[in-house]
Order: structure tokens, then sequence, then C-alpha cells
């Protein structure tokens, strides 16, 4: 089982009873499990007009997550992607429908368009106003004779008129239907343009070239079908994409033709998802007079994400207080060649750390000390380079200012200390080990404990019987970190013995590394 | 590239900037990219105190999701996984630190501690009051000497006070760290428990057995750490799990022991994930007086989707109306065999029927023709077998009340159009045929539209020559259905033509099998 679910045949009732208890109160259902699956308001009052809607979970938040306070009154689930019975829509519209009437939203799919147009007959046999509108915002067919509902579906909830909108989805892979067997159609670095929220195939599938890609893709198509007037966006996760994804897809967007055409914008969230489906889709509706309050009036339902104006905000000068007082720079050729020979052994060791950092943590030792070392590279200009203990200082400055993660500020505060005791008149080798007594302070890493400090510590110790001692204490304290099986600081120490065993730690190895090269020259 | 973002150090620059623009004005950013990364409350009152938090990026919604009015006034933003550097941390409390001084909220973490440690110190030399609180939640490894920072987080957030939460995290999938390899740890049929927000192994694989058991097993590990009094819980997406999971696993949670120490709940959303990792976490945080107050005024930030009381509302009873009257069941044992029969065919077509709908649909045909089969077979007892007229109708009830999707309802209408038909007089092939225009009518499918109707239309055509021609006439129908590559109605005309090409409608095959069964009889 890739999926946290129980039996197939209780997905859905399971869902709704979460639904329900994470409601607050707010949600409530009918007593018809498991044919009939009708989630209703339990503060509804039926003298106003019932929106009710309905349709195949797997759309989650949608639909049960749009009933509450200002959108829907009920919500009527059928089995995944498949339409709920005429007798559950019914059940539905009974329900919450007084002398106002309801309003049956419907994606334009056969099996919906069926079981609420034969439930709307029903309830109108009781006499009742049931009115029905057809949502069909598609257009990546646009030759098809019906378009399908897709996302657009929202801007009915939430508007309670019908709306022209228009919506088109992207995605990198297919939806997994629980208890089916995964498609594998989408290959890798192709995306699928235009498919719909039931894993359908997408009209066509192109290379994938990224957020700013995917997002000229589909504004090229919405946009063809908009007038030049103000819109509203609605950009909904499929399932699967990372907030981390949908927020640069947003960013995109903004900086799109698209983005130039939209004055509101609804999410970036999941609201009409295919599952786990890894795209996005966009949904756009011309704004018409009354529409923006339609829209921005707050809601009492978890699934939407809220309607605001597309803002680009002024950003802020930065405090003052960040600048250090800088030495002042100076040349000197055999300084500047030791140091960026040093970086250059980080550089060349980016790929082969960040596999051991993979080992033992997330694997971007190697990456942080290579970008680390260009940086520093790039900064040799402005370093004071004729002054070496006005250096250590600078190094350390520059290390804080460009390099993240805890080794940058551990090697920040290593060169600071380093500076200090230097300053202060010690010999290199004691200022340097003035700095790795101070770093293992804040960071907390004594020798044995798996970390840099297990290569730093012999080879400065040793540093007194000349350069190719030190390097051959720091490689021997490198492999032992290997035998260490229990990290006892850095993120290591979150990892088993059976994943540490046989791996050297990153940090301890590029302290090796760093010193056969000295050793060398 | 198997995810929608740019290039790589855009990354974390291009989320901010889509998360500023989709807040609807309420958020800003210092000046400071592409090292400096801060968010900043736009109406942010410097006379309060200022709480700021942040860390690595990858954690989506957090940190910038909850910088809003009631929660952060910054946050602080570093690369994937990487704590942001002291100096933009030192940014950010500069920005937003009045006389009434800050709290920095720190998840422990090495890189964490030292940078705001650092930042922390130096803004102190400004003369600012800086306060830090370290969260240490996680239960994962109670023997660690330093426990890792997880959702728990989250309470501090909403309460500005240092709470005692407990965390743990359940994946069935690590994560995708963009630009590196994905690790393939976790074996198929097993989950991790325990594991961290960084795509750390956790401390123990264990093997998968569904919604229920992955609550139970983390129930256990928090429950023995927790009191009997109330709790507040926030169940949070790791990124990867779908909607319908959350709610199923809230289900779970709910009926839980962990469930039954319950009052409050936040979530189910993903507010502190592990970029696109299948998996869950929940916190737990014992309640204090006030607390409940804390944790349920509302904030103004798209990642904190409130916090509510846990409820188990009374469900509500069926409307009146939903049951027709029913015809007095009788036995018929030739009609029940015969019926049996047909049933049964369809139940031995189900992963064929569903294969074919897997080309062409959302591959459910088979199943939901099997599963009404079985429930025919199931109502055989109520149905009036010896009265063949009113057998029509009582079949399309049986079919409208246990089966979904849009040949549920076809079916249905097909069975009480022949039912009225035959009603009428009419003698079983008109009947029938006079049911099949009427499906027709309302599903809107013709000849050669790629769907049941290009087998059924020439089986009921052909049945005045007997059983053996209408099976043939079916079969040719069906078989004719592989070479229309342009469906006309039903989920098959999103699909595109190279799809279709070679591939049975499976509502023809069904029907086709049916009569290739009668045909022997």
């Amino acid at each position: 089982m890739r999926q946290f679910i129980n039996a197939k045949e209780d997905m859905v009732t399971e869902a709704i009873d979460g639904a329900i208890a994470a409601s607050g109160g707010t949600l409530t259902r009918l007593d018809g499990y498991p044919h009939i699956r009708v989630v209703v308001r339990t503060d509804w009052d039926k003298s106003k007009v019932a929106l009710v809607t309905g349709g195949g979970s797997g759309h989650e938040p949608a639909h049960v997550g749009f009933v509450g306070q200002g959108m829907l009154a009920a919500a009527v689930c059928g089995d995944v992607f498949a339409s709920p019975s005429a007798d559950a829509v019914l059940a539905g519209i009974l329900a919450v429908t007084g002398s106002a009437g309801c309003l049956l939203i419907v994606k334009n799919y056969t099996g919906d368009r069926l079981n609420f147009g034969l439930a709307a007959e029903r309830a109108r046999a009781f006499g009742l106003n049931v009115f029905m509108v057809i949502v069909d915002d598609d257009v990546a067919l646009p030759e098809l004779p019906q378009a399908r509902g897709l996302a657009g579906t929202l801007f009915v909830h939430k508007m309670r008129v019908v709306a022209s909108s228009r919506s088109i989805g992207m995605s990198l892979d297919t939806c997994t239907v629980p208890g089916a067997i995964k498609e594998d159609r989408i290959p890798d670095g192709m995306v699928e343009l235009g498919l719909g929220i039931h894993g359908e195939a997408g009209v066509e599938q192109v290379a994938a070239g990224g957020a700013k890609d995917a997002i000229a893709k589909v504004s090229e198509k919405l946009v063809a079908t908009m007038s030049a007037k103000p819109h509203v966006a609605l950009i909904n996760n499929l399932g699967g994409s990372s907030v981390l994804e949908m927020s640069i897809l947003t960013s995109a967007f903004v900086a799109s033709p698209l983005g130039a055409l939209t004055e509101l914008m609804v999410g970036p969230d999941a609201m009409m998802t295919a599952i786990d489906m890894h795209g996005f889709s966009i949904s756009v509706m011309e704004l018409a007079s009354g529409d923006d309050a339609l829209l921005t009036q707050p809601v009492d339902c978890p699934g939407w994400p809220g309607c605001h104006r597309v803002t680009k905000s002024n950003v802020l000068p930065l405090p003052d207080g960040l600048s250090p007082i800088r030495a002042p720079a100076s040349a000197h050729a055999k300084t500047q060649a030791f140091l960026t020979g040093c970086c250059e052994v980080l550089i060349a060791s980016e790929q082969d750390l960040n596999l051991l950092d993979a080992k033992s943590g997330d694997g971007d030792t190697g990456s942080t000390l290579a970008s680390a070392s260009r940086a520093l590279i790039d900064a040799m200009d402005r370093l004071p380079l004729a002054d070496h203990t006005q250096l250590y200082r600078a190094i350390g400055l520059e290390l804080s200012q460009t390099m993240g993660g805890s080794s940058g500020v551990l090697l920040a505060i290593f060169f600071a200390a380093s500076g200090d005791a230097s300053s202060s008149g010690l010999p290199m080798t004691q200022a340097l080990k003035m700095g790795l007594d101070r770093m293992r302070q804040i960071g907390g890493a004594n020798p044995g404990d798996r970390t840099m400090v297990d290569a730093l510590l012999p080879a400065l110790t040793a540093l007194k019987d000349g350069m190719p001692k030190a390097a051959a204490a720091a490689r021997k304290g490198a492999d032992y970190t290997a035998t260490l099986t229990s990290a006892k600081a850095g993120r290591a120490t979150y990892i088993n013995a059976e994943q540490l065993k046989g791996h050297v730690d990153p940090g301890a190895e590029a302290v090796a590394r760093l010193f056969a090269h000295l050793a060398l020259g």
C-alpha cells in the first residue's frame, strides 16, 4: 500500500468523517452511509437559496471543503472519480432546500449531468424550485462539443452566479487512483497540457521547461480566450505539487501576460485536485461590476483560501547596522594563491562531499562549501590580503554573509576567533586552535562526535611537526569518523547506526582534503 | 526536470515573491536579495513584541505563510534545508524590533541555533531586547541529547508562549530535494516512523498497514508522553499526502487513543512540510488555562488553517421522499438464474473492462458494473421476479440506488423506460429499444460516438432474428469502436486519437460479452 488509506470502499466515508471532525462543528452529514454521502451545514437556514454541488470524490477539498457560511449548503459525494447516484443527490437537495429553492452546481460530465439532472426532476416532483448550472470551463479542447467542468466551478460556489470561466491544467505526472495501477503515461522531461481532473490524458505532451515555461504555455492558451478587461485568476494545485512549487509558479504567473490581466487572485492552494496529481491549473474569469465584492467577502469553509488583490509591494530598504567595518583591501599574491588553492580543493570536492552528506545529513555539505569557496574567490580583491590578522576576520565576515548552513557560521566563528587570537599576538597554530575551541563551544561538538572536529583537532595538534604530519592526522581523524555509528552533533545525530557505518563525515573529509592539498604545497 | 521550478538558486526568492504577490498586500520583504531573504508584515507596529522565525526553506508554507496579523512579524528564509545566515537573521530582527523587543522562535538544529544565536548577540549590541526560544518537540529519538524542532514550533507561533509540544512524523517516501537525486530509501510496502523534515532517515521502518495502522503507531509513540489532560493536536501534511489521505488519517486520528485525549485540532493541512514528502506528522500539547483562547483566536495569514474543537456531530436523518414504492417481491427460478448469469458475466469481466477503460477513461467501468452486479445478486430476494413488467423498473431502481457513475444512471433510465414501454404492452425487443432511445436522449450518445450504444443498438435490431445474430451484431459493434479515434460522448471524448486507437470501448465490450453469454444459453 503506497497510500494512507484503509479499505478502498471506505475511503469516501472516512474522508467525510475526517472533514466533519475537523470542521469545528460547522459540518454534519445525512444518515445514509454507505450509498448516500451528503455533507450539510449544521447552521443552514432553509429560507435562503441553497447551493448544492458534488460529483466524484478524489478532488478534495472539493466538494466538502466548500460547504459552509458564504459557500455551499450541501455537497454530495460519489466514489472516487464517479458521480454520486441520483438518490444521493436527491437526498442532498431535500435536506437543504426550502421555499427559496436551490441551485445545483454541476460540472459538465455525463455522469454528474445525468444524476443531478434526474435528481432535479425528482425534486421538482415535490414542488421544489430547483435550478441547475452546468460548468464547462475547460479550454483544452476547443473543438469539443461539450467542454469539461474544472476548477472554474469554484467561482460559481463563491459568487452564486453563472460565471463564464476558463480553465486549463498542466501536470508532470498522472494521478494514483487508490486500488488501481498507476499509469506511467508522461515520460521524464515532458509535461502534459490540457489534462482533466480524473487522470484523463491531456491534449498534448510538451517538453518540461520549468515553472516559467509552464506558466507561459498555460498563459498562452488562456490569454487567447480573454478580453483586455481585469480578470480574477484561481491558481489550483492538482494535488501533488509542493507548496514551494506553487509559490514559484505564482511568481511566474504574476510576471506573465496572464498576470498582467489579473486583478484578483484565489490561491495558490489545492482546491480542485485530481488526488495526488503533480500539476496545477489556472482558471480565469472576467470581472463584472460587483464581482469584486462577491469574491472577496469572507467565508467560513476550509477549502477556500480567500481572494486577494494581486500586489507588487515595494520592497523595504535593509535596516542600518548590517555592515560591519571592513579592513581596507590590500594585495598579496602569495596569500591570494594560497586561499584560491584552498577554495579550489573544496570546489572540486562538491559532488563527493554531497554524496557523503546524503548518507548522514541532507546532502548539501559539498554545495555549501563550494558556493562559499566561489564567493570567497570572487571577494578576493576586497580582502586585506596583506594583513593576516585582519584577514581572518575578513574571511569570517565573507563567510557569514554568503554561506548558509551550520558550517558557514561555524567557520565564521572559527575565523573570527582565530583573528581575535592573532590580534592578541598568538602564533598561527595557536590562533587557529583558539578558533577551534570557540567553534566547539558554540557548536557543541566534542572529539568522537563525528564532525569536522575529528579531523581538525588532530591536524592542528600535529601542525607544530609540519604540514605533512598535520595532513596525515587529518586523514586519520576523518577515516575514524567512518567507524563512529552514533553522531552526537549536527544533523547526523538523527541517523541510525546502520546508515552511518562506513561513511566518513563530510565535514571531516573536507578538512582532510584541505590539509592534503596544503601538504603538497 | 520533474518539478515546477526554474534555476535552483532562484527557488527561494521566487517562492517568496509568489507568496507576497498572493498575500493581498499584507506581506513585503527587505531589499536584500539574494542573500537576505526576509519577509515582513506591511502593517507591523514596532511597539509590540515582534515574533521572528525562520530557518531553511523547503518547509512551505512555513515560515512565510505564518507572517501576518496574530502570528509572526517577520520570517527569515535560508536556502532549501539550510539555515539563513546570521546577517539575514539580524536584518529581520532589526527590521521589526522596537522598544518592546522581539522573540526569536528557533527550531533546534545546529545551523539555526548558531545563526539565530549569533544574530541575537549582534542585535543585543544595538541595545535591543532579544529573547530566543528553542523548540525541540521531536519524540522519535528519546535518547538523543538534543531533540529536533518539528511542527510543534507552530504552537509557539500562535501562542507566543513556550509550549511543551511533542511531535512525530511518518512517511511512505523520501522527499525530492530540487537539483539532487532522490534517495530511494523506503521500500514498497514499508513506512518510516520518526523521520525529520529534511529527508533524514526515520528511526525505524515498519510494514505499511494503511491509515488506521499509521495513526495507531503514531498514537502509541505520542500517548506515551502525554498526560490524561485535554490536549491540542496539529495534523500536518509533510507535503506529498493528498487531501483525501489527510482526511482519512484525520478520521482514524479521531477514533484513536490520541483522539480521545484531544480537545482542539489544527488542520489537517500542509503547514510544516519537507517539500513533497508523502507523509504526515502529529504534534500535541497539553492545554493549560487560557491556551484555548490563544489557539482559536483568528489570524490573518495563509499558512494557519485555524484551530477547532474536535466534534463528533450527530448525523441527520435522511429526508423523506427518497423511497419510491416497490413492487412486491416474487420468486421465479428461471428469471433469477437468467439475471444471475448476466451478473456473473459482468463480475468476471471486472479486470478486463477496467483495463480497457484505463485506455479511454478513468479505469472504473469494470468495477462499477461488477459492484452493481453483486448488489443486484444480493437484492434478488426483494425483486418482483415473477412480474416481468415490474421487474424492469425494479432493476432500474436497484441500479440507481447502488451504482454510481454514468453507466448506473444510463442503465437505470434504460430499465425504467423499458419498463414503461413494457407496461404499455410492447413486446420485449421493442420495449428494450424504447429504453435505449430514452437512454440515448439523456446521455447524448449517437451510433459511432464510441459508447455502449455501438454494440447495444445493432444487437437489439438483430434480436428479432434470434440471440446468436444479436450476439454477433453486438460483437461486431463493439469491435467497431476500436477503430473510432474520436469519442463523442462520455469521458473518452477528452482523449486523443493516439490513445484510443485499437481499444474497444469498455461499455460496448460489456454489452458484447453479455449477449455472447445469452447466445450460449
